[in-house]
C-alpha cells in the first residue's frame, strides 16, 4: 500500500495499541499518530512504542493522515466523528475496530464530510485483558476481520481497507452492517452475556469447586464492562433476540431432563458436539487455529 | 500407603487410563488390574501400559484388590455393583470417578456387601477428548478431587480414599453426596448445557464468524454425549433448577438491554467480572492454576 503514509489511531488500549504496533511492523515508512485522552496512557504507550508520535489533541491528531482508526468504546464514536469532522483530510478514510457496525455507519453518515470515506472494520481479536500494556504486534495474525459497507459506501475505500487488514495479517470477510450485527450478536455478544449469567447464578464459595471447564466457559466475562456495555447497548435488539433464542434452547434441555427423555438430551448434546466439530475443522482449514 | 497392594480400574477411557497411569507413577509396587469390555480398548490400553494386567472378565478383575475404582459412565454403576458384589474382597474399598454422587451412594448401599466400603470420589479433571489414548499421568496434578461420604460411610475408608487422591496429586475437598450434586450442577453441568445451547442456537455458517471467545466458551460441548447424558440424567432435579436460575439471569440482561438501562447492564457485567476475578485468585492461591 504505497499510498498509505500516515495513520492516526484514536484510543490506545489493548486494541489501539496492537493496531499501532502491527502497522509499524507490517508497513515500512508509515507514520503512526497515537491519540489518547489520558497523559498516563500516553506515557505507557510511549514506553512500548505503539506509535511514532503521541498526542492528547484529538483534532490535530488526524491532520495529514490518509487513514484514521477509532479504537475507543463505541459510545464515543459519535462525539469523535463530530470533533474530527473539520480536521480530516479530503479523501481520507475513517474506520474503527468496534464490535457493532450499524450505529457507527449511521453516525459516520450523519457527521463526517462527504469527501471523507467511512468503512466499518471489526477485527475479531482481543483478549479479556485491557490496557495498552497488553498490546501485541501479532494480535491480528490469522484473525478474522469483518469489513462492513453500506450501499453508498465508497468502493475504492472499501478495497483499500480490505488490503489494509490483509497486510495486517487478517483473514478478511465482508458484509453489510446489519447482517454483521445480527450474526455477531449470536457468536459473540450472547456468549458474553451467558458467561456473565453463569457466574452470577453461582455463589462465590461454590465457585471454588469449578474446574477448567468452567474457567474456559466463563473467560470472556473477565472482559472490561465499560467496553462490553457499549457493545450490548449498541446492538440491543439483536442481543435481546439472541437471549430469547438461548432461553428457548435451555428450555428444551430442561423439559427433556425433567421428563427423563434420555435420548432427546443425548441428541441435543450430539447436535452441539457436531456443530463445534465442524467449527473447529473450518478454523483449522482457514488457519485461524493452528 | 503401604496397605495398598492391588487396585482394579473398571473402564479404560481417558479417566480410567489416567487413573491407571497415575497410580503406577505415584505408588511403587502397586499392581493395577485394568478392566475393559471391548478387546480393542484393552489392546490400546496395553500399548500405552495404563495397567499391569488387563482383563475382559469383570468379576475376576476385582479379586484380590484392596481398592476398586469405577471409571465407566455413571448409568453402568448399578449393574457393575451387582455383578462384582460377590467377588469383592472383604474390607476392600470401592470408589468411582463419576461426576454425580447421590445415585452411586444409593446403589452402593443397595448392592454392595456390608463388609465392603463405598466412598464417592469426583476428581475434577478431564478434557473434551475421549478414549484411553488421551490418558495422561499428570491429569490429576493439582486438580480438585471431591470425596463424598454419607452418615453411614466407613470413616477409615474415607480417610484412606482422601490419602489416596492426595498421593495422586489432587487437592482434596470433602462433602456429602447431596451437597456435591447441588454445587456441581451449577459449576459444571449447567455450563455444559449452556455451551451446547449456545452452539444449537447458531446456524453452522454463522459460526464461521466466531472468534477465540466463542471457541473457549463452547469447548466443553465437545465432550462425549454418552458420558454427559449420564451426568445430566443422574442429577436431573439440580440441573433443572440450575437452568431456571440461568434463564432468570439472562432475563435480567434482556430486560435491562431492552429498556436501555446502561448502568444496570454494566453492573451485571461488573458483578460477573469480580466473581471471576475472585475465582481466578483462589485457583492461583491453591495452585490449581499456575
Amino acid at each position: 500500500m504505497k499510498d498509505l503514509r500516515q495513520v492516526t489511531v484514536i484510543g490506545l488500549g489493548l486494541l489501539g495499541g496492537s493496531v499501532g504496533l502491527t502497522i509499524l511492523r507490517c508497513f515500512s515508512s508509515v507514520k503512526v499518530i497515537g491519540y489518547a485522552h489520558r497523559p498516563q496512557t500516553r506515557r505507557k504507550a510511549k514506553q512500548i512504542s505503539v506509535a511514532t508520535e503521541f498526542t492528547g489533541n484529538l483534532k490535530s491528531s488526524v491532520k495529514g493522515s490518509d487513514l484514521v482508526i477509532l479504537a475507543t468504546p463505541i459510545q464515543t464514536f459519535e462525539r469523535i466523528f463530530k470533533d474530527i469532522a473539520d480536521s480530516l483530510e479530503p479523501h481520507s478514510i475513517v474506520t474503527d475496530v468496534g464490535s457493532t457496525k450499524v450505529l457507527p455507519h449511521l453516525w459516520a453518515k450523519k457527521h463526517l464530510p462527504k469527501n471523507v470515506y467511512y468503512v466499518g472494520s471489526h477485527p475479531i481479536a482481543g483478549s479479556e485483558q485491557r490496557g495498552v500494556e497488553y498490546s501485541r504486534d501479532d494480535l491480528f495474525e490469522r484473525a478474522d476481520c469483518i469489513v462492513t459497507s453500506a450501499k453508498d459506501t465508497n468502493r475504492k475505500a472499501v478495497e483499500k481497507i480490505i488490503r489494509f487488514w490483509k497486510q495486517m495479517g487478517c483473514c478478511v470477510k465482508t458484509t453489510n452492517p446489519s447482517e454483521h450485527d445480527s450474526i455477531l450478536a449470536n457468536v459473540s455478544h450472547l456468549p458474553h452475556i451467558t458467561a456473565a449469567g453463569l457466574l452470577n447464578c453461582n455463589k462465590q464459595n461454590h465457585l471454588e469447586y469449578a474446574g477448567k471447564g468452567f474457567i474456559d466457559t466463563s473467560r470472556v466475562a473477565s472482559g472490561p464492562p465499560n467496553i462490553w456495555v457499549d457493545i450490548l447497548m449498541t446492538n440491543a435488539a439483536n442481543c435481546s433476540k439472541g437471549i430469547s433464542k438461548l432461553q428457548a434452547e435451555l428450555e428444551k434441555f430442561k423439559k427433556a431432563i425433567e421428563k427423563g427423555r434420555r435420548n432427546k438430551v443425548e441428541k441435543l448434546l450430539e447436535t452441539a458436539r457436531n456443530k463445534r466439530s465442524e467449527l473447529i475443522k473450518h478454523k483449522l482449514k482457514s488457519k485461524e487455529l493452528i
